[in-house]
């Protein structure tokens, strides 16, 4: 019983930078009004030369209005010298990668403190392999993504390895970037040209 | 006879920022070396704290070797001060639009160059909706991604729109970013913990 009180008392306590009070009263005002949980996120782009295009990230809505992060974010992206491009950003594959490493390497940070898990250390490195015959138009039997994907944690924490791995799994299975990139969804093009 | 070798002479020179020749010559040399075609690009990743991480990119493999970008570049990625996070940087979703709407541009930038097509400006907003029920755990009806993405293109160049919805539909056709967000693929996630 002493037990489970000081359970109960470590799991609502601010954990690995997480404000899990603050994270459980959302969770309960988004389930009794489903409204709130209505996001749109939104990119504007401009092309600069060649293959460099720059993306500004500034407003949002959800929680029930409009929304400003604190400040504007600006991203260049670009091919690489070896692909005729400039190299003034990473390329838009790589950033695929980077949103999938960070929306599970989130997942992992609330879902441990959210479970009491004390973590150390949370690091990944994530390979995706691509023929780029798909894209370069030379054949239509390879496709223009990657062809796999592959995610390896390092994650240190005073939980033994199995309750890490769940923590994990569960981040997966809760993840808005995994899901897109392994089940994909609707995308409209619109063009208003001249 | 003379305006088809002006068209041809204007075809094969540089345009857009796109060196053309180049760009054509990398293409034959693959045609003709497909091993060349094979690419890695890779993350990584290191938890900062909460829902804040940071990604380094900088070396990747392709063209018959180890590559390296110019300069290695870093993001944080986080969530939004509503969803409970430090706002270190945009959310993971929104780097996807980024990767989005990057990656359709740049091939709009190799295309028209590709076509003779000169370009003046083009500007994209990308928005994606998104129920969070799905990522908070409150509805297994809901999908953890978008429900939708919508991306809006506005493109002025010397060819008529008729033309310019050719460069954006080819472009969405060879795009390695929305093939992954409309068709998705296996993604592979391996753990060392402790």
């Amino acid at each position: 019983m002493q037990e489970q009180t000081a359970t109960m008392t470590k799991k609502r306590m601010p954990l690995n930078g997480v404000d899990v009070p603050t994270l459980f009263a959302t969770i309960d005002a988004v389930r009794n009004q489903p409204e709130l949980a209505k996001f749109q996120f939104r990119v504007s782009n401009r092309w600069v030369s060649g293959t460099n295009s720059q993306s500004r990230i500034e407003s949002f809505s959800g929680a029930g209005g409009e929304q400003k992060h604190a400040t504007a974010f600006q991203f260049d992206a670009d091919h690489p010298q070896v692909l005729v491009g400039r190299d003034q950003g990473p390329t838009p594959v790589e950033f695929l990668l980077h949103a999938l490493a960070a929306c599970l390497t989130a997942g992992i940070g609330n879902i441990a403190a959210a479970r009491g898990i004390t973590l150390t250390e949370v690091e990944s490195t994530v390979v995706g392999n691509m023929d780029l015959r798909g894209i370069l138009g030379i054949s239509d039997e390879v496709r223009n993504g990657y062809e796999k994907i592959r995610v390896e944690f390092r994650i240190k924490g005073d939980a033994p390895p199995e309750k890490l791995r769940e923590v994990v799994e569960q981040s997966r299975a809760r993840s808005a970037v995994f899901d897109m990139i392994t089940n994909g969804g609707p995308v409209e093009i619109g063009l208003t040209a001249g």
